[in-house]
């Protein structure tokens, strides 16, 4: 049987370990400033490519990223799946039936949104198809289509988490674009798979494109109808019948690369099935969170950034880059989908600042961007230099999206609760015995470097402590208060060995004080960060280990990890929190 | 760039496809029938192989599983990660710490259990190398040291999960078996790593086998002392500053990848190195039950089955099965293995019951000789008569030793809640409106089909219930008590709707009653049950489920995945739902 040999292994193991780390690395520097993290993996394998390490060093390059031979099949092979993987989550996030109940606002806004940059790109493309870039053997229809569906499909991922990161994702405005997102996404993949079935055919034969278009538009609607109720009914069976979560996981890995393996043999490509598969089986309420998050873990931290890496590898973005077109795209990109966002949301009659934001928010193209042009780029519709362009309009539209909705919002991005703290606000031993004392040194902290007055914030947090107890029990309290001068959220954290009297309903003295600070008009912010904190406490073993916390980093580290469990699961609220109670008696 | 074309990539995602859905498939059967799961993965294989589906639909075993070709690569380069990473997960599961506390015990147990099948292995190899199947090219010396070690060597991932489902895992028994297994485990890897750098080296320099013996003993003392201090301190870095899980998962990924590259480079297999980054990792606190068990899952239930399986769709395991030489390797391997360990826990003081469990439990081999085999197939060290017998060896040693440990201690598989119901002990809808009409119901369904008296039952439970209410609070109670005439747990279940007082904490009436009835010896059972429906019921939405459940396959999803849910973290004991209250006040 052909197989890798010893020296291959090692290359292939090596490469690999190198691609992932600098990918993850690079990604994880894209989110600490906030960008969504395939910028930073596409950086990576421009860097580890021909652009940089290829050009500085080319036999470590080939060394490491061969293009011939049994490690570069491998690589393909794998890079094939993992692209198979994360359109088998970006189908999960796909919610249908919400999407559905959005309705017509949803529709209007997702129609228009697609139609205005699918006519302007179709026209642009068509009539000067050498200025945007098309293959010199391209087919002119095949190109002209491309180019209108690059420019009109947006990136459901990064949109989802930029709405996230806002804490908009469960708001009205938050809904209507996901689902106008939804919309376009589904319309644009089909409309992209039935290129694919033209590319497939190399439009000699007209009987094959006719019968690759039919069998696609039977596969999608026949797995968002019948296998979609399918799947719904066997997932309950499975969960009963088989070693959980495992059951679940092989299923829909099964049934994803069956998926994959149909529309590759239909002609089109091998990820529209996954995402269809994934549309299918990711609004079932079978599914559970943690399977979920499973497969998304999986997905987002190991295949995707291998695949996104892998794309710089054998591309020079340098020698392809063409300041003109990149240019180009990137306006008529811009332009026609906020002019097109826009005109949806004045139809479905959305006030003024909604307009601005949907636009912004459907202008992300991330990966989805990518990924059609990379498709093209092998199928030879497309240049390298377009491709370049599509890659640097992709990254920028998704870079831009957060900031601009943030700004027409005027809305700040919400932190998490560690991220709301910082070394100056910690005190490892609070002096103080009574809780008014320690509420006067944690509100001298939280005021340091701001504009705020001590003696004002004191006076509000004991008042609202007068009112009602914040101790949650379990040896924290919450002291917290709106404030008028206050813009953003501030938290500061005080440890007491001795033990504080709260008036804790568990009579306990409190050992872990966290007062928080929120502005006035924002009271949603205040209701999330207590909802987190009091989730946070509630778990086993955080107590002790915030409580055990020598310096910072490790209180840091005690927070993130447990606060990002319950993040990662449903979001608990403060009703949750409480049917949460229960005593064993035995 | 050398890639996959468009049939490939159909084909690939197919037999992926297939593949994965089998071995899952016989893999839950196994499951069902109480046997490790491998046992079904690898059946899967040989049935797609040319055992089965080759000899008679030769030309679609051709088309799914090609031997030459891009596919056939890619499965390989696929096979090698997979059970690289599989060997990470197994050396995750070794915790050096709680094996060093067993100290002297595990040390005799595990050392006689390795030193007996060692030797006389040898042996055996040593004077009768074809009769045991030596290929006739091999060196004399490496053969008998393979096949030596090959009788020593334990899986110790098999024997960790027979301990668990006999719910042995924490005793002392089963502490001093994993210890031996992980003693057994580390030394028989280095073993069977310096044979394999003998094998590279082939031999003919004796330079270069002192090096490569050299390099891989400094890999691993390194890889356990500094490499793992290292791990131990970066990890807690890694999750203060990075996106948990993502994080640490990648960091994971990529270590296991760099030892994998290294330890192949050095001339010993890359799954050696994942090993004992495995170990390394594997015992840091820092190292969440979440992310393991993200790791877990999808190692055991995709990468697993799929390297599993992928073993017998190249070897016809009928044409080369040597009954001869099955029943030789099955009989040295099970009587030095019980003689060693039996004589170790003689040593150690251990009592006649223990000492044939401790032989018995370390008597599977499971995954880890099919694994070790397969390397020696390759390597050309023996021949595929011998492969095969060693296979059907270790299946047989890990399909025995679950029911020979149980036969020896006399102890019941530990049945997880849901496995103690039957729909015949579930009412839908309860008749009686107070406490003891409802008890009297439940006890008379749960005596059905038993020896049981129903009076004597509702006596037993109502004097519990008297002494203190079995109500958790959030509408279920757990009426129970211990019997004397049981020798195996029985659970009835019963739903109100009305609701019935049953004095419960929070004063709510009670919806659901679930009746435990467990053998008067065994308290520990009642113990694990309680604990475990009592964090079942904890979960936010495990009531409003169990209330809608229509029938009893309804009834067993629900509480099937959220008990596995609760099972797959850290079991939760008594004491810690008791820390876990918090109430929330705002």
């Amino acid at each position: 049987m052909e197989s890798l040999n010893h020296h291959e292994i090692s290359q292939l193991m090596l490469s690999l370990a190198v691609l992932l780390g600098f990918s993850r690395l690079l990604g994880e520097f894209a989110r600490k400033l906030q960008q969504p993290s395939v910028v930073g993996e596409l950086l990576a394998g421009v860097l580890l490519g021909p652009t940089l390490l290829g050009r500085f060093a080319p036999e470590w390059h080939a060394a490491l990223f061969p293009a011939q031979g049994h490690v570069a099949v491998v690589f393909s092979g794998m890079t094939t799946l993992a692209i198979t993987l994360f359109l088998l989550v970006a189908g999960m996030e796909v919610d249908l039936s919400s999407a559905w109940r959005q309705g017509a606002v949803a529709f209007k806004v997702g129609l228009l949104g697609m139609l205005v940059p699918f006519i302007v790109g179709f026209a642009g493309a068509w009539f000067t198809p050498r200025l945007m870039g098309a293959h010199a053997d391209a087919d002119h229809l095949i190109f002209a289509l491309f180019f209108a569906t690059a420019l009109s499909i947006s990136a459901l991922p990064v949109i989802a988490r930029t709405l996230m990161d806002l804490n908009l994702y469960r708001s009205d405005l938050g809904m209507v674009i996901v689902s106008a997102a939804v919309f376009n996404d589904l319309v644009g993949w089909i409309v992209f798979a039935l290129i694919l079935g033209l590319m497939g055919s190399d439009g000699n034969s007209g009987g094959t494109i006719w019968l690759t278009i039919i069998l696609t538009l039977a596969f999608s609607f026949g797995m968002l109808t019948v296998g979609r109720s399918l799947i719904h009914r066997i997932l309950p069976y499975i969960q009963t019948h088989t070693h959980w979560p495992g059951g679940v996981l092989s299923f829909a890995f099964c049934i994803t690369l069956l998926g994959a393996a149909l529309t590759e043999w239909i002609g089109v490509h091998a990820i529209f099935g996954a995402f269809l598969v994934g549309v299918a089986i990711g609004d079932s309420s079978h599914l559970r969170e943690q399977t979920r998050s499973t497969i998304d873990h999986f997905v987002s931290f190991i295949f995707a950034p291998l695949f996104f890496g892998s794309i710089g590898l054998h591309i020079d973005f340098t020698a392809h880059f063409d300041v003109a077109l990149v240019a180009t795209v990137l306006a008529i990109a811009c332009t026609t989908k906020l002019a097109g966002c826009w005109a949806g949301a004045w139809w479905a009659g959305m006030s003024r600042r909604h307009r601005w934001a949907v636009g912004f928010g459907m202008n992300a193209r991330g990966a989805m961007e990518i990924i059609l042009g990379l498709l093209a780029l092998q199928a030879g519709v497309i240049r390298m230099r377009l491709f370049v362009a599509l890659v640097v309009m992709a990254i920028v539209t998704s870079m831009l999206s957060g900031p601009l909705m943030q700004r027409v919002l005027a809305r700040r991005r919400l932190k998490n609760v560690a991220g709301l703290l910082n070394s100056e606000r910690f005190i490892r031993s609070l002096r103080g015995r009574t809780r008014n004392e320690v509420i006067r040194e944690l509100a001298a902290v939280a005021c340091s470097g701001t504009s705020l007055n001590v003696n004002d914030v004191e006076r509000a947090v004991l008042q609202r402590e007068e009112t009602m107890p914040t101790a949650i029990g379990n040896a924290a309290a919450l002291p917290h208060s709106h404030l008028d001068g206050l813009t953003f959220p501030i938290a500061a954290i005080g440890l007491s060995e001795a033990g504080v009297d709260f008036n804790s309903p568990d009579g306990v003295p409190v050992h872990v004080v966290i007062m928080i600070l929120t502005p006035h008009r924002d009271s949603a912010v205040q209701l999330e960060i207590l909802a987190d904190l009091a989730g946070l406490f509630r778990s086993p073993g955080v107590l002790e280990k915030v409580q055990r916390a020598a310096d910072f980093s490790e209180l840091l580290a005690a927070l993130k990890t447990e606060e990002n469990f319950e993040i990662d699961g449903e979001k608990k609220t403060l009703g949750s929190s409480i049917d949460g109670t229960a005593l064993v008696r035995n």
